[in-house]
């Protein structure tokens, strides 16, 4: 069994109710990696009985550490419509809130359809590059291939860059087909900005993340287990929080996600 | 009193209960518009006695059309940290849900600041501009003194665009000082992207909104009733969904917000 499916094996404790926990696997230096809680969450609603359709967005929430051991997830169906569900989900530790999120769900049709944001182009293709060493990194980063082609886990020699661009692929190690789960853990895979904006070392934790889905069931498994393309920048960085955004991107053009996140940080 | 600090007027109907209704002066096509609804859920975790500082960012799911009338706003801290801490929201008519939202609310402190995102350059300043005329459309628009640069509401002659740029002066009318309700709602007053791109009428439908405030109230207070300017375009449009991306910028070049919405469209 891959160690992200492990992760996200929650098991039913109540209507609503599953039981899950933290997978050393997925370890961050403290608690563990964002992205794994923001696939249980997701993964709680994906498995309650009242599902409609596929997930469209998700927003997580991060309130507190999460402690290894054991996690309860709650999800409850808020509204259910005809072709959209709108979900609430909780993550508890003992009588604590480790976590909050809402998710939106959809059965999706055909339309017409475009992209607007621009895939990289001319870049290497990932046999082409070597993978990012992860040594001394915590556990998460190694369950990542990741093949940087700009603004890999840098050096902290404190030579501040004038932006904080990341461009990779990116697929689970070992390889796994692309999910929902995958995806949405691969959302929060991007280091943080402020990392590649200072090249120091600084305190950071991720307040708040917010996924959307592009791709359906169908278009995800046309990416099966191949690297997909990651790029990130941040917009602004003041008083304590910097935000960033992500677009994930399949071999063929697509874009799967875009992803937003507010990150805490101290200096 | 301005209509918006009336549509924002919540009266306290129980413990982390708020009452409040519709406004006439907000009106959208179907219901309200969605800032104004975002503002009140905003609002309904800044009235409450457990409020920590200021809000950082906000997630309100539109779950189902508000009816004309009233609407029961819940707040509640979901958890309190030194510094931080997390709301879940819900707007309530009748037994219904309407919307949720979640909302970090932090106290900041100085620190090392950079922006990435740029400010457009070279641009008339919003007293050299027309404002937008607003005959024909709902009453809200008719509350936001909006001047276009590109991208302003279309003709809707079917001659489809390769993009969906938008970038206008933007404050509301009558003039009123800046603050975070007042920028929880402009962050929803980009018109949908679908209708610069297509220039046709589409049935459309915000299902999620997430704004980040990189302003505090100090920086809000500098903007004053001026106005500030905005910016936004679509990522990808695919089977009945797009993404849209905006960023609200002071005259004097400081991101006060980013926000991105996820929308549904019919074609």
């Amino acid at each position: 069994m891959h160690p992200l499916d492990e992760a996200i094996d929650l098991k039913l404790a109540a209507p609503g109710q599953y039981r899950g926990a933290t997978h050393p696997a997925y370890a961050n230096m403290v608690g563990p990696f964002g992205g794994t809680t923001a696939a249980q969450l997701l993964q709680a609603a994906w498995l309650h009985p009242d599902r409609l359709g596929e997930p469209v967005a998700l927003t997580v929430n991060f309130a507190a550490p999460v402690a290894e051991g054991e996690i309860i997830f709650q999800a409850r169906a808020a509204r259910t419509n005809r072709s959209t569900q709108h979900w609430i989900m909780e993550a508890r530790q003992g009588d604590e809130t480790v976590a909050t999120a809402t998710a939106v769900f959809a059965v999706r049709r055909e339309t017409w359809s475009a992209s607007e944001a621009v895939m990289p182009q001319g870049l290497p293709c990932a046999d082409a590059l070597e993978r990012m060493p992860t040594k001394g990194l915590p556990a998460w980063p190694q369950r990542y291939d990741m093949r940087f082609i700009e603004g890999a886990f840098p050096a902290f020699d404190e030579q501040e860059q004038t932006h904080s661009r990341s461009c990779l692929w990116v697929r689970d190690e070992p390889a796994r087909p692309m999910d929902f789960a995958a995806l949405a853990a691969i959302s929060d895979s991007f280091f943080p900005r402020i990392y590649v904006r200072r090249r120091r070392r600084s305190m950071i934790g991720t307040v708040t993340l917010t996924t959307y889905f592009h791709a359906d069931s169908a278009l995800l498994a046309e990416v099966g287990s191949r690297h997909v393309l990651g790029v990130a920048k941040a917009l602004n960085y003041r008083h304590g929080y910097f935000d960033q955004t992500g677009e994930l991107w399949s071999h063929e053009g697509h874009l799967l996600a875009s992803t937003h996140q507010l990150v805490y940080f101290k200096d």
